[in-house]
């Protein structure tokens, strides 16, 4: 390991004047980790459409489609639960096992892509340049990456197996007669809960369970559990009970997602106390219950006990909130992510009191990482505005239900007030666009495209423009 | 003016010591900079919401209303021009007169106090620290102050004056018989534009006017003017021949502007070329001048000859965004300003190709400064989503109206859907808050409240928490 920081806190490679790429036998285009990853995500994609347009996919009679087939698959593989189609009638058992298995890998694949990028992370060096270091890393490394992958993999799956017995007893002893029928809902519940994917077999997602604690909280805490991400997930499996000597990473994550949780449940409760189409209805435990669920699932579950197109205006003002914002780093959940939305808190804190490092507890945030931090938040800005723009623009959506409908493309939510099904071709595209980067990661597919970069052999004289 | 540079390089005050306000004779509360310009313009609302609520200040009989006079006040001290109520019935034309002058002192002080602060600017100090430096500039540089002033006060006069004169010709000339009536229109009219306030004695603001050119131009060229801000006229005024010496903040804030008024005024035009209720039913040349309109004044003229709760979602998408970023630092007009938006656009672009300073051109931009630009922007993003959040909650209005009304307070813009009139007094004080703080600027104003400060006399360890 400490070879590895040692290599990432070195000199940027293109320095030295060889360019780094000709040292590898793999077409540069391809072996450049930033292109691997949307790369890898893209073929799955590609895999998964051809996969879905087979007539064993297809539930009855009906012609295939290629854009159901594409946006499922892009919606299953980027953990997002977005659909254009109901998945339990138009998909076949196969179909929808199919489905489990792309959000399976595009889940684990995400966690286990991102962890061991988040391994490599220099303090001092840009993200380009930290993943360009890392491909040097690669022989050094390479036997390190193989037990992170397993052990991420082992963990997800003993999470969902965990989970899919609980639903199946309660779907057995409560819902349905067999047992077979009971297991594969388990299943498919868990596998969506884990990965955050809000796909469901139910037309109404979990408007059916609406009030059952033991479906609605196993699912929450799956998809609860999912969002934090497996750094986190580690670090407290060994420290959790000395919360003093986390990392910053793990300290932002966990208590930056109880805190998103407290004040989106109370304000969902609030807002919607008295709704009638939502829970006015319910009994005051039942609201309280719905409450949390309407809190966890904008960040970035996706599932749904009741109809997020007939909430009130600001419930889904903080839902979209709720959704830019995400859940955490290297985990399920997409959006700008936890640690990113405090970082930037904290740069605003020390800003207002001129102090000179941004502080968090004892430690201090190198400018690179604020950096990094504002480029992920701005670009989610302008990718979410310009998306809205386009749903209004192609298929003539009212700018609440765009703006929601992108917000939850890019931040991989899945939840819709109902607008999917009824996007034309262009706006379907749109949301696919999102849901791609919105997972990919919004820096490493720009940097994907923009692979030249400018060599500054000095430092620049600065100049400070007037700004605000 | 080396006097003034080498004080606001210097160390930070703070770290002598002494405590710097400990030598001065004023109230330390009131003493300080980021707290005089606040106070100024709460001092000058105040003043104005007493003159507003005299009997000779109203037309007609109706009894006086406190909040319509606090609110107007605000409006003009802040150069907004949302309007409770008509301005051309409501208020007498003495009352006329008093919103006259509130724009005028309103709009002059803000452009002499932020180009002063401009001219203080310290490479590496934030905000705060460059604020405190400047009060212990106060007597090096005092002589400066003057003459600066004076010099902000006759350029606004002389553009003014310019305008006010065309604009009497043509209302002389076609529209109205009284000469004093169309001095009063054209003399108001030019106040309004150079102000960047978008106050109109008509109660459909330009709409009378609508394809007239000899109107709508010479307002629009005033706007833009107003809009740009004193130290880039400055430059210009000097240097508009040769592009290449600009500063960067002036070639930002030119380029940028022109930029952005192109890309909105085409997706204006685009967006609208069929809206019968806008500009469908013009001629295309009278679309093409409306459009240009379209794209500068919601940058934050807040005129309008066209009904801008009729607009597509897509214009209206727009609209917010531009109203968003607002004008040139040191101008009257609001939002983050140009230079802010663009730097930040530098710094992504930095981040995509992992460049380790932020360059434009041959300059580069200190982390200090991308710092206090991020913070800017995400101050206003909250700011605008929790004023629209209470509008919606307090005046239970829709997404869309809530946002766009909101961002048109934050932007001190004053464009509407129609909504003003109609929120009840909850919703008017989110409003009067957002005019206040986005006149103020948002630092300047949250300083004002956190004046205390953690000394760090050493630096913390850095530690590096995953993002995106
Ligand atoms: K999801
Ligand atoms: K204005």
């Amino acid at each position: 390991m400490a070879a590895i920081y040692r290599v990432a806190h070195a000199q940027p490679v293109y320095r030295r004047g060889v360019p780094w790429r000709r040292r590898y036998r793999l077409p540069a285009s391809i072996a450049h980790p930033v292109r691997l990853l949307p790369l890898a995500f893209f073929s799955l994609i590609v895999i998964g459409t051809l996969l879905l347009l087979m007539p064993f996919a297809r539930e009855g009679e009906h012609d295939p489609s290629f854009m159901d087939a594409l946006f499922t698959s892009a919606s299953a593989v980027t953990v997002t639960g977005l659909a254009t189609v109901d998945t339990g009638t138009y998909w076949s058992p196969i179909g929808q096992g199919i489905i489990v298995v792309l959000v399976e890998i595009g889940g684990i694949g995400i966690i286990a892509m991102t962890t061991v990028l988040g391994l490599f992370v220099g303090g001092r060096l840009g993200l380009r340049t930290r993943l360009a270091a890392q491909t040097d890393m690669h022989v050094v490394s390479l036997g390190d990456v193989g037990p992170l992958f397993r052990r991420v993999a082992v963990t997800m799956l003993l999470f969902q197996g965990l989970t899919a017995i609980v639903l199946t007893l309660r779907y057995y002893l409560h819902y349905f007669d067999s047992f077979g029928y009971s297991l594969w809902h388990g299943v498919f519940d868990a596998v969506m809960a884990f990965n955050n994917a809000g796909f469901s077999l139910h037309a109404d997602s979990l408007t059916g369970y609406a009030g059952d604690y033991a479906v609605i909280l196993p699912i929450s805490v799956a998809v609860f559990a999912g969002g934090v991400g497996f750094p986190v997930l580690a670090e407290l499996y060994k420290e959790w009970r000395s919360p003093k000597t986390w990392t910053i990473h793990t300290r932002l994550t966990v208590w930056g997602s109880l805190f998103l949780l407290v004040v989106a449940s109370t304000l969902f409760i609030a807002a919607e106390w008295n709704n009638a189409a939502t829970i006015g209805g319910l009994s005051p435990i039942d609201k309280f219950i719905t409450g949390i669920e309407g809190g966890i699932m904008p960040r970035s579950g996706g599932f749904n006990s009741f109809d997020w197109g007939s909430v009130e205006p600001v419930t889904l003002n903080t839902a979209i909130i709720m959704m830019f914002i995400g859940g955490g780093s290297a985990s399920t959940a997409g959006g700008i992510k936890v640690t990113t939305f405090l970082l930037l808190g904290y740069v605003i804190l020390a800003e207002i009191r001129g102090e000179e490092q941004v502080r968090i507890g004892s430690r201090s945030i190198s400018p690179r990482t604020i950096r990094t931090a504002l480029s992920i938040a701005l670009i989610a800005v302008g990718l979410v505005a310009m998306g809205s723009m386009l749903l209004m623009i192609f298929s003539g959506v009212s700018f609440a239900e765009g703006l929601f409908e992108a917000t939850s493309a890019f931040g991989t939510v899945g939840l819709s007030t109902g607008l999917t099904p009824l996007l034309n071709v262009p706006g379907q595209l749109v949301l696919i666009f999102l849901m791609f980067i919105g997972r990919v990661g919004t820096i490493t597919a720009a940097s994907a495209f923009v692979l030249r970069r400018r060599q500054s052999r000095y430092h620049l004289p600065e100049e400070q423009p007037i700004i605000g």
